[in-house]
Protein backbone atom coordinates (compact mmCIF):
# COMPACT_ATOMS: atom_id res chain seq x y z
CA UNK A 1 0.00 0.00 0.00
CA UNK A 2 2.65 2.49 0.99
CA UNK A 3 4.80 2.11 -2.30
CA UNK A 4 1.36 2.70 -4.05
CA UNK A 5 0.16 6.02 -3.18
CA UNK A 6 2.92 8.12 -4.84
CA UNK A 7 2.43 7.03 -8.72
CA UNK A 8 -1.59 7.68 -8.69
CA UNK A 9 -1.14 11.00 -6.94
CA UNK A 10 1.71 11.68 -9.25
CA UNK A 11 -0.58 11.39 -12.21
CA UNK A 12 -2.95 13.14 -11.21
CA UNK A 13 -1.49 16.12 -9.98
CA UNK A 14 1.16 16.21 -12.72
CA UNK A 15 -1.71 16.17 -15.58
CA UNK A 16 -3.60 18.81 -13.19
CA UNK A 17 -0.48 20.67 -13.48
CA UNK A 18 0.28 20.35 -17.45
CA UNK A 19 -3.78 21.53 -17.95
CA UNK A 20 -3.09 24.63 -16.15
CA UNK A 21 0.21 25.50 -17.30
CA UNK A 22 -0.80 25.30 -21.17
CA UNK A 23 -4.03 27.16 -19.97
CA UNK A 24 -2.03 30.12 -18.24
CA UNK A 25 0.06 30.83 -21.36
CA UNK A 26 -2.44 30.57 -23.91
CA UNK A 27 -4.27 33.17 -21.71
CA UNK A 28 -1.78 35.82 -22.53
CA UNK A 29 -2.50 38.52 -24.44
CA UNK A 30 1.20 38.29 -26.19
CA UNK A 31 3.11 37.55 -29.32
CA UNK A 32 2.49 34.23 -30.89
CA UNK A 33 6.02 33.19 -31.29
CA UNK A 34 6.76 34.44 -27.51
CA UNK A 35 3.96 32.43 -26.19
CA UNK A 36 5.12 29.08 -28.34
CA UNK A 37 8.36 29.34 -26.97
CA UNK A 38 7.45 29.44 -23.42
CA UNK A 39 5.01 27.08 -23.97
CA UNK A 40 7.78 24.85 -25.70
CA UNK A 41 9.89 24.35 -22.89
CA UNK A 42 7.23 24.29 -20.37
CA UNK A 43 5.89 21.01 -22.63
CA UNK A 44 8.95 19.67 -23.03
CA UNK A 45 8.33 16.87 -20.66
CA UNK A 46 10.19 16.74 -17.15
CA UNK A 47 9.52 15.01 -13.80
CA UNK A 48 7.08 17.67 -12.47
CA UNK A 49 9.29 16.93 -8.95
CA UNK A 50 9.08 20.99 -7.72
CA UNK A 51 5.01 20.94 -8.24
CA UNK A 52 4.57 17.47 -6.93
CA UNK A 53 6.97 18.13 -3.97
CA UNK A 54 4.42 20.92 -2.96
CA UNK A 55 1.27 19.26 -3.78
CA UNK A 56 2.56 16.54 -1.77
CA UNK A 57 3.85 18.58 1.23
CA UNK A 58 0.20 20.34 1.05
CA UNK A 59 -1.27 16.85 1.29
CA UNK A 60 1.17 15.64 4.28
CA UNK A 61 -0.25 18.81 6.13
CA UNK A 62 -4.10 17.36 5.86
CA UNK A 63 -5.00 20.47 3.16
CA UNK A 64 -6.63 19.76 -0.23
CA UNK A 65 -3.52 19.85 -2.71
CA UNK A 66 -5.60 22.00 -5.19
CA UNK A 67 -5.07 24.95 -3.70
CA UNK A 68 -1.50 24.90 -4.55
CA UNK A 69 -2.01 24.42 -8.41
CA UNK A 70 -1.18 28.42 -9.03
CA UNK A 71 2.17 28.11 -7.37
CA UNK A 72 3.09 24.58 -8.49
CA UNK A 73 2.62 26.17 -12.29
CA UNK A 74 4.96 29.14 -11.08
CA UNK A 75 7.80 27.08 -9.67
CA UNK A 76 7.42 25.19 -12.83
CA UNK A 77 7.67 28.24 -15.18
CA UNK A 78 10.51 29.30 -12.76
CA UNK A 79 12.50 25.71 -13.30
CA UNK A 80 12.41 26.07 -16.93
CA UNK A 81 12.94 29.62 -17.21
CA UNK A 82 16.63 28.42 -15.43
CA UNK A 83 16.47 25.94 -17.98
CA UNK A 84 16.04 27.17 -20.80
CA UNK A 85 18.82 30.20 -19.69
CA UNK A 86 21.29 27.25 -18.26
CA UNK A 87 21.55 26.01 -21.76
CA UNK A 88 22.18 29.05 -23.41
CA UNK A 89 25.46 29.38 -25.79
CA UNK A 90 26.90 31.45 -22.95
CA UNK A 91 26.28 29.30 -20.19
CA UNK A 92 26.12 25.66 -20.57
CA UNK A 93 26.04 25.87 -24.32
CA UNK A 94 23.55 22.47 -24.61
CA UNK A 95 22.08 21.76 -27.67
CA UNK A 96 19.44 19.09 -25.86
CA UNK A 97 17.31 19.03 -23.06
CA UNK A 98 15.13 15.89 -21.95
CA UNK A 99 16.08 14.60 -25.52
CA UNK A 100 14.76 17.46 -27.50
CA UNK A 101 16.40 20.52 -29.16
CA UNK A 102 17.12 23.03 -26.78
CA UNK A 103 14.83 26.47 -26.90
CA UNK A 104 17.59 28.64 -28.31
CA UNK A 105 17.84 26.01 -31.19
CA UNK A 106 14.76 26.08 -31.67
CA UNK A 107 13.76 29.94 -31.11
CA UNK A 108 17.33 31.75 -31.48
CA UNK A 109 18.99 33.01 -28.58
CA UNK A 110 17.57 36.42 -28.73
CA UNK A 111 13.99 34.44 -28.20
CA UNK A 112 15.18 31.58 -25.71
CA UNK A 113 16.66 34.71 -23.63
CA UNK A 114 13.38 36.45 -23.91
CA UNK A 115 11.13 33.46 -23.23
CA UNK A 116 13.00 32.54 -19.76
CA UNK A 117 12.36 36.30 -18.96
CA UNK A 118 8.69 36.08 -19.68
CA UNK A 119 8.36 32.34 -17.33
CA UNK A 120 10.19 34.13 -15.06
CA UNK A 121 7.79 37.28 -14.64
CA UNK A 122 4.51 35.40 -15.08
CA UNK A 123 5.71 33.54 -12.11
CA UNK A 124 5.57 36.13 -9.76
CA UNK A 125 1.92 37.30 -11.77
CA UNK A 126 0.65 33.99 -10.93
CA UNK A 127 0.61 34.06 -7.26
CA UNK A 128 -0.44 37.57 -7.24
CA UNK A 129 -3.36 36.15 -9.23
CA UNK A 130 -4.20 33.08 -6.80
CA UNK A 131 -7.62 33.04 -5.93
CA UNK A 132 -8.99 33.93 -2.99
CA UNK A 133 -9.98 30.79 -1.39
CA UNK A 134 -6.57 29.13 -2.28
CA UNK A 135 -4.55 31.80 -0.17
CA UNK A 136 -5.35 35.32 1.51
CA UNK A 137 -2.82 37.92 1.02
CA UNK A 138 -0.75 37.56 3.79
CA UNK A 139 0.07 33.91 2.25
CA UNK A 140 0.31 35.17 -1.10
CA UNK A 141 3.27 37.51 0.04
CA UNK A 142 4.76 34.94 1.75
CA UNK A 143 4.73 32.71 -0.96
CA UNK A 144 6.48 35.56 -3.15
CA UNK A 145 9.52 36.74 -0.89
CA UNK A 146 9.97 33.41 -0.62
CA UNK A 147 10.61 32.25 -4.26
CA UNK A 148 11.89 35.59 -4.86
CA UNK A 149 15.13 34.69 -2.69
CA UNK A 150 14.82 30.86 -3.21
CA UNK A 151 15.59 31.59 -7.34
CA UNK A 152 17.48 34.98 -7.08
CA UNK A 153 21.34 35.81 -6.47
CA UNK A 154 20.20 34.69 -3.00
CA UNK A 155 19.47 30.99 -4.14
CA UNK A 156 19.45 29.77 -7.86
CA UNK A 157 21.05 32.26 -9.32
CA UNK A 158 23.95 32.28 -6.80
CA UNK A 159 24.38 28.59 -7.01
CA UNK A 160 24.48 29.15 -10.80
CA UNK A 161 26.98 32.04 -10.73
CA UNK A 162 29.10 30.05 -8.25
CA UNK A 163 28.85 26.49 -10.42
CA UNK A 164 30.30 28.54 -13.39
CA UNK A 165 33.18 29.79 -11.05
CA UNK A 166 34.28 26.87 -10.26
CA UNK A 167 34.55 25.22 -13.70
CA UNK A 168 37.92 24.17 -14.46
CA UNK A 169 39.01 23.83 -11.10
CA UNK A 170 38.59 21.17 -8.68
CA UNK A 171 36.62 22.44 -5.59
CA UNK A 172 36.34 20.98 -1.81
CA UNK A 173 33.16 19.16 -1.03
CA UNK A 174 31.99 22.42 0.95
CA UNK A 175 32.38 24.50 -2.23
CA UNK A 176 30.52 22.04 -4.44
CA UNK A 177 27.88 21.82 -1.80
CA UNK A 178 27.23 25.63 -2.00
CA UNK A 179 26.99 25.05 -5.34
CA UNK A 180 24.45 22.46 -5.24
CA UNK A 181 22.52 23.66 -1.96
CA UNK A 182 22.03 27.06 -4.53
CA UNK A 183 21.89 25.77 -7.42
CA UNK A 184 18.86 23.00 -6.87
CA UNK A 185 18.76 22.81 -3.54
CA UNK A 186 16.98 26.51 -2.84
CA UNK A 187 13.76 25.94 -5.32
CA UNK A 188 13.29 22.14 -4.18
CA UNK A 189 13.49 23.80 -0.93
CA UNK A 190 10.69 26.41 -1.32
CA UNK A 191 8.52 23.36 -3.52
CA UNK A 192 8.17 22.08 0.57
CA UNK A 193 7.76 25.50 1.89
CA UNK A 194 5.70 26.71 -0.12
CA UNK A 195 3.42 23.73 0.19
CA UNK A 196 3.45 24.35 4.04
CA UNK A 197 2.59 27.79 3.88
CA UNK A 198 0.16 27.29 2.09
CA UNK A 199 -1.30 24.66 4.28
CA UNK A 200 -0.57 26.71 7.33
CA UNK A 201 1.62 24.77 9.09
CA UNK A 202 3.15 25.56 12.20
CA UNK A 203 6.70 27.00 12.53
CA UNK A 204 8.27 23.64 14.22
CA UNK A 205 6.80 22.20 11.26
CA UNK A 206 8.43 24.40 8.77
CA UNK A 207 11.74 24.11 10.29
CA UNK A 208 11.52 20.27 9.65
CA UNK A 209 10.76 20.07 6.17
CA UNK A 210 12.83 22.52 5.13
CA UNK A 211 15.51 20.43 6.76
CA UNK A 212 13.92 17.82 4.81
CA UNK A 213 14.22 19.46 2.04
CA UNK A 214 17.95 20.77 2.25
CA UNK A 215 18.88 16.83 2.58
CA UNK A 216 16.19 15.70 -0.68
CA UNK A 217 17.82 18.30 -2.63
CA UNK A 218 21.74 17.02 -1.82
CA UNK A 219 20.21 13.46 -2.37
CA UNK A 220 18.63 14.98 -5.59
CA UNK A 221 22.15 16.10 -6.65
CA UNK A 222 24.39 13.28 -5.79
CA UNK A 223 21.73 11.22 -7.62
CA UNK A 224 22.22 13.31 -10.88
CA UNK A 225 26.14 13.20 -10.74
CA UNK A 226 25.92 9.42 -10.28
CA UNK A 227 24.02 9.15 -13.54
CA UNK A 228 26.36 11.34 -15.73
CA UNK A 229 28.99 8.82 -14.68
CA UNK A 230 26.40 5.17 -14.69
CA UNK A 231 23.38 6.25 -16.40
CA UNK A 232 21.65 5.50 -19.64
CA UNK A 233 22.29 8.04 -22.12
CA UNK A 234 18.51 7.44 -23.91
CA UNK A 235 17.20 7.62 -20.64
CA UNK A 236 18.53 10.38 -19.23
CA UNK A 237 18.39 12.47 -22.51
CA UNK A 238 21.70 14.29 -22.17
CA UNK A 239 24.85 12.86 -23.42
CA UNK A 240 26.40 10.96 -20.34
CA UNK A 241 29.62 12.47 -18.87
CA UNK A 242 28.91 15.91 -20.16
CA UNK A 243 29.49 17.31 -16.78
CA UNK A 244 33.04 16.09 -16.02
CA UNK A 245 33.49 16.75 -20.41
CA UNK A 246 33.32 20.35 -19.04
CA UNK A 247 35.56 20.35 -16.46
CA UNK A 248 32.86 20.66 -13.61
CA UNK A 249 33.57 18.89 -9.92
CA UNK A 250 30.82 16.05 -9.39
CA UNK A 251 30.51 13.91 -6.27
CA UNK A 252 32.13 11.02 -7.76
CA UNK A 253 35.23 13.25 -8.68
CA UNK A 254 35.67 14.38 -4.82
CA UNK A 255 34.25 11.10 -3.03
CA UNK A 256 34.72 8.34 -5.95
CA UNK A 257 31.70 6.62 -7.38
CA UNK A 258 31.35 4.69 -3.97
CA UNK A 259 31.54 7.64 -1.64
CA UNK A 260 29.21 9.67 -3.58
CA UNK A 261 27.27 6.58 -2.78
CA UNK A 262 27.06 6.58 0.78
CA UNK A 263 26.88 10.43 1.22
CA UNK A 264 23.32 9.73 -0.93
CA UNK A 265 22.49 6.86 1.11
CA UNK A 266 23.58 9.28 4.24
CA UNK A 267 21.02 12.59 2.42
CA UNK A 268 18.40 9.93 2.16
CA UNK A 269 18.12 8.73 5.55
CA UNK A 270 18.23 12.22 7.20
CA UNK A 271 15.81 13.34 5.13
CA UNK A 272 13.47 10.48 6.13
CA UNK A 273 14.49 11.66 10.20
CA UNK A 274 13.81 14.54 9.64
CA UNK A 275 10.04 13.88 8.51
CA UNK A 276 9.62 12.30 12.39
CA UNK A 277 7.56 13.28 15.19
CA UNK A 278 5.56 16.00 12.89
CA UNK A 279 2.31 15.16 13.45
CA UNK A 280 2.27 15.02 9.63
CA UNK A 281 0.99 12.49 6.94
CA UNK A 282 4.68 11.51 5.22
CA UNK A 283 3.91 8.68 3.51
CA UNK A 284 4.10 10.60 -0.18
CA UNK A 285 7.25 12.60 0.82
CA UNK A 286 8.70 9.31 2.13
CA UNK A 287 7.79 7.88 -1.41
CA UNK A 288 9.35 11.17 -3.37
CA UNK A 289 12.44 11.09 -1.43
CA UNK A 290 12.93 6.96 -2.03
CA UNK A 291 12.27 7.34 -6.09
CA UNK A 292 14.78 10.31 -6.20
CA UNK A 293 17.25 8.32 -4.04
CA UNK A 294 16.95 5.65 -6.48
CA UNK A 295 16.35 7.41 -10.16
CA UNK A 296 17.50 6.42 -13.10
CA UNK A 297 17.10 9.81 -14.87
CA UNK B 1 8.46 78.77 -9.79
CA UNK B 2 6.06 76.31 -12.07
CA UNK B 3 9.81 75.69 -13.88
CA UNK B 4 11.81 75.08 -10.83
CA UNK B 5 10.18 72.80 -9.02
CA UNK B 6 11.18 69.53 -10.79
CA UNK B 7 14.76 69.88 -10.77
CA UNK B 8 15.27 70.37 -6.76
CA UNK B 9 12.73 67.54 -6.51
CA UNK B 10 14.31 65.19 -9.24
CA UNK B 11 18.20 66.07 -7.14
CA UNK B 12 16.42 65.37 -3.85
CA UNK B 13 14.82 61.69 -4.98
CA UNK B 14 17.54 60.31 -7.53
CA UNK B 15 20.02 60.47 -4.39
CA UNK B 16 17.56 58.79 -2.13
CA UNK B 17 16.73 55.81 -4.68
CA UNK B 18 20.74 55.73 -5.81
CA UNK B 19 21.21 55.43 -1.76
CA UNK B 20 18.54 52.59 -1.25
CA UNK B 21 19.55 50.71 -4.51
CA UNK B 22 23.45 50.62 -3.14
CA UNK B 23 21.49 49.25 -0.04
CA UNK B 24 19.71 46.60 -1.25
CA UNK B 25 22.26 45.02 -3.18
CA UNK B 26 24.65 45.56 -0.07
CA UNK B 27 21.94 43.61 1.84
CA UNK B 28 22.20 40.76 -0.82
CA UNK B 29 23.96 37.64 1.23
CA UNK B 30 25.26 36.33 -2.81
CA UNK B 31 28.33 35.59 -4.69
CA UNK B 32 30.55 38.97 -4.80
CA UNK B 33 31.17 38.95 -8.52
CA UNK B 34 26.79 38.91 -9.04
CA UNK B 35 26.76 41.67 -6.75
CA UNK B 36 28.94 43.83 -8.26
CA UNK B 37 27.42 42.90 -11.68
CA UNK B 38 23.88 44.23 -10.51
CA UNK B 39 25.24 46.81 -9.05
CA UNK B 40 27.49 47.87 -11.93
CA UNK B 41 24.88 48.70 -13.92
CA UNK B 42 22.42 50.03 -11.41
CA UNK B 43 24.80 52.65 -10.78
CA UNK B 44 25.88 53.36 -14.58
CA UNK B 45 24.16 56.76 -14.38
CA UNK B 46 20.95 57.19 -16.30
CA UNK B 47 17.91 59.75 -15.77
CA UNK B 48 16.12 57.68 -13.18
CA UNK B 49 13.03 58.62 -15.54
CA UNK B 50 10.67 55.83 -13.97
CA UNK B 51 11.67 56.29 -10.44
CA UNK B 52 11.21 59.95 -10.70
CA UNK B 53 7.79 59.52 -12.57
CA UNK B 54 6.35 57.49 -9.99
CA UNK B 55 8.09 59.90 -6.75
CA UNK B 56 6.14 62.95 -8.86
CA UNK B 57 2.65 61.26 -9.07
CA UNK B 58 2.47 60.06 -5.31
CA UNK B 59 3.40 64.01 -4.55
CA UNK B 60 0.91 64.61 -7.27
CA UNK B 61 -1.64 62.77 -5.55
CA UNK B 62 -0.86 64.88 -2.48
CA UNK B 63 0.66 62.06 -0.65
CA UNK B 64 4.67 61.44 0.47
CA UNK B 65 6.65 60.42 -1.94
CA UNK B 66 8.65 58.26 0.41
CA UNK B 67 6.60 55.72 0.56
CA UNK B 68 7.18 54.61 -3.21
CA UNK B 69 10.96 54.11 -2.09
CA UNK B 70 10.90 50.38 -2.61
CA UNK B 71 8.74 50.11 -5.78
CA UNK B 72 11.15 52.41 -7.39
CA UNK B 73 13.98 50.58 -6.72
CA UNK B 74 12.35 47.44 -8.26
CA UNK B 75 11.08 49.47 -11.20
CA UNK B 76 14.61 50.66 -11.83
CA UNK B 77 15.99 47.13 -11.32
CA UNK B 78 13.22 45.98 -13.77
CA UNK B 79 14.70 48.54 -16.40
CA UNK B 80 18.21 48.03 -15.84
CA UNK B 81 17.96 44.30 -16.15
CA UNK B 82 15.97 44.63 -19.59
CA UNK B 83 19.03 46.81 -20.84
CA UNK B 84 21.40 44.60 -19.90
CA UNK B 85 19.77 41.25 -21.68
CA UNK B 86 18.59 44.17 -24.37
CA UNK B 87 22.63 44.80 -24.81
CA UNK B 88 23.68 40.66 -25.53
CA UNK B 89 25.45 40.15 -28.50
CA UNK B 90 22.30 37.42 -29.40
CA UNK B 91 20.10 40.65 -28.70
CA UNK B 92 21.33 44.38 -29.96
CA UNK B 93 24.95 43.60 -29.35
CA UNK B 94 25.84 46.87 -28.14
CA UNK B 95 29.47 47.59 -26.33
CA UNK B 96 28.64 50.77 -24.79
CA UNK B 97 25.50 51.91 -22.52
CA UNK B 98 25.97 55.25 -21.59
CA UNK B 99 29.04 55.83 -22.52
CA UNK B 100 30.57 53.32 -21.00
CA UNK B 101 30.93 49.28 -21.69
CA UNK B 102 27.62 47.32 -21.12
CA UNK B 103 27.54 44.59 -18.30
CA UNK B 104 28.48 41.56 -20.69
CA UNK B 105 31.49 43.50 -21.93
CA UNK B 106 32.66 43.99 -18.27
CA UNK B 107 31.79 40.27 -16.62
CA UNK B 108 30.67 38.26 -19.88
CA UNK B 109 27.94 36.80 -21.34
CA UNK B 110 26.85 34.28 -18.50
CA UNK B 111 26.55 36.38 -15.76
CA UNK B 112 25.35 39.56 -17.56
CA UNK B 113 22.42 36.98 -17.77
CA UNK B 114 22.13 36.18 -14.39
CA UNK B 115 22.73 39.70 -13.13
CA UNK B 116 19.78 40.82 -14.92
CA UNK B 117 17.70 37.67 -13.66
CA UNK B 118 18.59 38.55 -10.36
CA UNK B 119 17.79 42.23 -10.89
CA UNK B 120 14.69 41.13 -12.07
CA UNK B 121 13.99 38.31 -9.45
CA UNK B 122 14.91 40.81 -6.69
CA UNK B 123 12.23 43.65 -7.63
CA UNK B 124 9.45 41.47 -7.22
CA UNK B 125 10.90 40.77 -3.58
CA UNK B 126 11.36 44.54 -2.36
CA UNK B 127 8.18 45.05 -3.40
CA UNK B 128 6.70 41.96 -0.67
CA UNK B 129 9.21 43.69 1.74
CA UNK B 130 8.03 47.28 1.52
CA UNK B 131 7.35 48.40 5.52
CA UNK B 132 3.72 48.18 6.27
CA UNK B 133 3.63 51.76 6.79
CA UNK B 134 4.45 52.36 3.36
CA UNK B 135 1.50 49.99 1.74
CA UNK B 136 -1.11 47.42 2.90
CA UNK B 137 -0.87 44.08 1.52
CA UNK B 138 -3.30 44.03 -0.99
CA UNK B 139 -1.63 47.32 -2.42
CA UNK B 140 1.77 45.34 -2.28
CA UNK B 141 0.15 42.55 -4.37
CA UNK B 142 -1.69 45.28 -6.86
CA UNK B 143 2.30 46.73 -7.61
CA UNK B 144 3.57 43.18 -7.81
CA UNK B 145 0.50 41.83 -10.46
CA UNK B 146 0.80 45.64 -12.70
CA UNK B 147 4.32 45.16 -12.27
CA UNK B 148 4.79 41.58 -13.88
CA UNK B 149 1.81 42.62 -16.57
CA UNK B 150 4.10 45.71 -17.85
CA UNK B 151 7.32 44.04 -17.72
CA UNK B 152 6.24 40.69 -18.96
CA UNK B 153 4.98 38.91 -22.42
CA UNK B 154 1.82 41.03 -22.19
CA UNK B 155 4.44 44.17 -21.78
CA UNK B 156 8.24 44.37 -22.44
CA UNK B 157 8.68 41.31 -23.37
CA UNK B 158 6.06 41.47 -25.57
CA UNK B 159 7.83 44.51 -27.30
CA UNK B 160 11.08 43.71 -27.41
CA UNK B 161 9.41 40.68 -29.03
CA UNK B 162 7.94 42.33 -31.89
CA UNK B 163 11.10 44.56 -31.98
CA UNK B 164 13.34 41.74 -32.89
CA UNK B 165 10.51 40.59 -35.45
CA UNK B 166 10.16 44.01 -37.04
CA UNK B 167 14.35 43.76 -37.55
CA UNK B 168 15.03 44.24 -41.21
CA UNK B 169 11.45 45.00 -42.30
CA UNK B 170 9.25 47.62 -42.98
CA UNK B 171 6.51 48.48 -40.27
CA UNK B 172 3.73 50.14 -40.39
CA UNK B 173 3.02 53.29 -38.23
CA UNK B 174 0.88 50.85 -36.50
CA UNK B 175 3.09 47.96 -36.10
CA UNK B 176 6.12 50.55 -35.04
CA UNK B 177 3.18 51.69 -31.89
CA UNK B 178 2.44 48.24 -31.14
CA UNK B 179 6.43 47.89 -30.50
CA UNK B 180 6.74 51.33 -28.30
CA UNK B 181 3.93 51.14 -26.47
CA UNK B 182 5.12 47.70 -25.36
CA UNK B 183 8.82 47.86 -25.22
CA UNK B 184 9.20 51.26 -23.39
CA UNK B 185 5.65 52.45 -22.80
CA UNK B 186 4.60 49.62 -20.45
CA UNK B 187 7.08 50.47 -18.00
CA UNK B 188 6.31 53.91 -18.23
CA UNK B 189 2.71 53.61 -17.97
CA UNK B 190 3.32 51.36 -14.74
CA UNK B 191 5.72 53.78 -12.98
CA UNK B 192 2.78 56.62 -13.12
CA UNK B 193 -0.13 53.97 -12.14
CA UNK B 194 2.21 52.43 -9.15
CA UNK B 195 2.46 56.43 -7.94
CA UNK B 196 -1.33 56.28 -8.26
CA UNK B 197 -1.86 53.01 -6.65
CA UNK B 198 0.24 53.70 -3.90
CA UNK B 199 -1.20 56.86 -2.92
CA UNK B 200 -4.55 55.67 -3.29
CA UNK B 201 -5.91 57.67 -6.12
CA UNK B 202 -9.81 57.31 -7.29
CA UNK B 203 -10.39 54.86 -10.31
CA UNK B 204 -10.62 57.93 -12.27
CA UNK B 205 -7.82 59.57 -11.84
CA UNK B 206 -6.02 56.13 -12.23
CA UNK B 207 -7.69 55.58 -16.07
CA UNK B 208 -6.56 59.47 -16.83
CA UNK B 209 -3.05 59.12 -15.28
CA UNK B 210 -2.43 55.74 -17.62
CA UNK B 211 -3.93 58.05 -20.53
CA UNK B 212 -1.22 60.49 -19.71
CA UNK B 213 1.31 57.78 -19.36
CA UNK B 214 0.42 56.42 -22.95
CA UNK B 215 1.08 59.89 -24.74
CA UNK B 216 4.32 60.42 -22.53
CA UNK B 217 5.75 57.08 -23.68
CA UNK B 218 5.14 57.84 -27.16
CA UNK B 219 6.84 61.33 -27.19
CA UNK B 220 10.06 59.69 -25.38
CA UNK B 221 10.27 57.36 -27.59
CA UNK B 222 9.66 59.20 -30.59
CA UNK B 223 12.05 62.04 -29.11
CA UNK B 224 14.61 59.02 -28.74
CA UNK B 225 14.25 58.60 -32.95
CA UNK B 226 14.63 61.76 -33.42
CA UNK B 227 17.62 61.95 -31.37
CA UNK B 228 18.97 59.07 -32.65
CA UNK B 229 18.99 61.34 -36.44
CA UNK B 230 20.27 64.93 -35.02
CA UNK B 231 21.67 64.11 -31.55
CA UNK B 232 25.54 64.55 -30.56
CA UNK B 233 26.98 61.36 -29.76
CA UNK B 234 28.80 62.22 -26.99
CA UNK B 235 25.40 63.22 -24.80
CA UNK B 236 23.50 60.05 -25.88
CA UNK B 237 26.26 57.60 -25.13
CA UNK B 238 25.97 55.59 -28.13
CA UNK B 239 26.65 55.73 -31.32
CA UNK B 240 24.85 57.76 -33.59
CA UNK B 241 22.27 56.30 -36.11
CA UNK B 242 22.60 52.60 -34.45
CA UNK B 243 19.11 52.13 -34.71
CA UNK B 244 18.90 52.89 -38.67
CA UNK B 245 22.34 50.56 -38.95
CA UNK B 246 20.13 47.54 -37.56
CA UNK B 247 16.95 48.39 -39.98
CA UNK B 248 14.83 48.94 -37.40
CA UNK B 249 12.01 51.36 -38.30
CA UNK B 250 11.68 54.23 -36.62
CA UNK B 251 9.50 57.60 -36.65
CA UNK B 252 11.23 59.91 -39.04
CA UNK B 253 12.02 57.19 -41.30
CA UNK B 254 8.29 56.69 -41.82
CA UNK B 255 7.11 59.89 -41.06
CA UNK B 256 10.18 61.72 -42.11
CA UNK B 257 11.91 63.93 -39.62
CA UNK B 258 9.14 66.96 -39.85
CA UNK B 259 6.49 64.28 -39.35
CA UNK B 260 8.35 62.65 -36.13
CA UNK B 261 8.31 66.42 -34.71
CA UNK B 262 4.57 67.20 -34.97
CA UNK B 263 3.76 63.45 -33.76
CA UNK B 264 5.56 64.21 -30.72
CA UNK B 265 4.03 67.63 -29.78
CA UNK B 266 0.79 65.90 -30.38
CA UNK B 267 1.53 63.35 -28.02
CA UNK B 268 3.19 65.70 -26.01
CA UNK B 269 -0.25 68.03 -25.59
CA UNK B 270 -1.81 64.80 -25.12
CA UNK B 271 -0.76 64.00 -22.52
CA UNK B 272 -0.84 67.43 -20.77
CA UNK B 273 -4.51 67.41 -21.50
CA UNK B 274 -4.93 64.20 -19.55
CA UNK B 275 -3.93 65.67 -16.56
CA UNK B 276 -6.51 68.84 -16.41
CA UNK B 277 -9.49 68.17 -14.22
CA UNK B 278 -8.29 65.32 -12.10
CA UNK B 279 -8.05 67.07 -8.78
CA UNK B 280 -4.51 66.54 -8.72
CA UNK B 281 -1.32 69.24 -8.38
CA UNK B 282 0.26 68.08 -11.88
CA UNK B 283 2.95 70.83 -12.03
CA UNK B 284 6.00 68.06 -11.62
CA UNK B 285 4.09 65.72 -14.13
CA UNK B 286 3.58 68.99 -16.85
CA UNK B 287 7.42 69.55 -15.96
CA UNK B 288 8.49 65.99 -16.79
CA UNK B 289 6.34 66.09 -19.62
CA UNK B 290 8.25 69.05 -21.15
CA UNK B 291 11.78 67.57 -20.53
CA UNK B 292 10.77 64.32 -21.80
CA UNK B 293 9.75 66.09 -25.20
CA UNK B 294 12.69 68.82 -25.22
CA UNK B 295 15.60 66.11 -23.73
CA UNK B 296 18.82 66.52 -25.49
CA UNK B 297 20.07 62.77 -23.97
Amino acid sequence: MQNEAFPSFAIHYKKLLETKLTQFIHDLNAPAVMKEAMDYSLQAGGKRIRPLLMFATIAACNKDPNIGVYPAAALEMVHTYSLIHDDLPSMDNDDLRRGKPTNHKVFGEAFAVLAGDALLTYSFQLIADMPHEHADEKTKLELIRQLAKSAGAEGMVGGQTADIQGEGKQLTIQELEYTHIHKTGKLLQFSVLAGAILANASEEQKEKLTKFAHHLGLAFQIRDDILDVEGNEATIGKPLGSDSDKNKSTYPLLLSLDGAKQALAKHRDEACKALQNTGLNTVLLEEITNLIATRDH
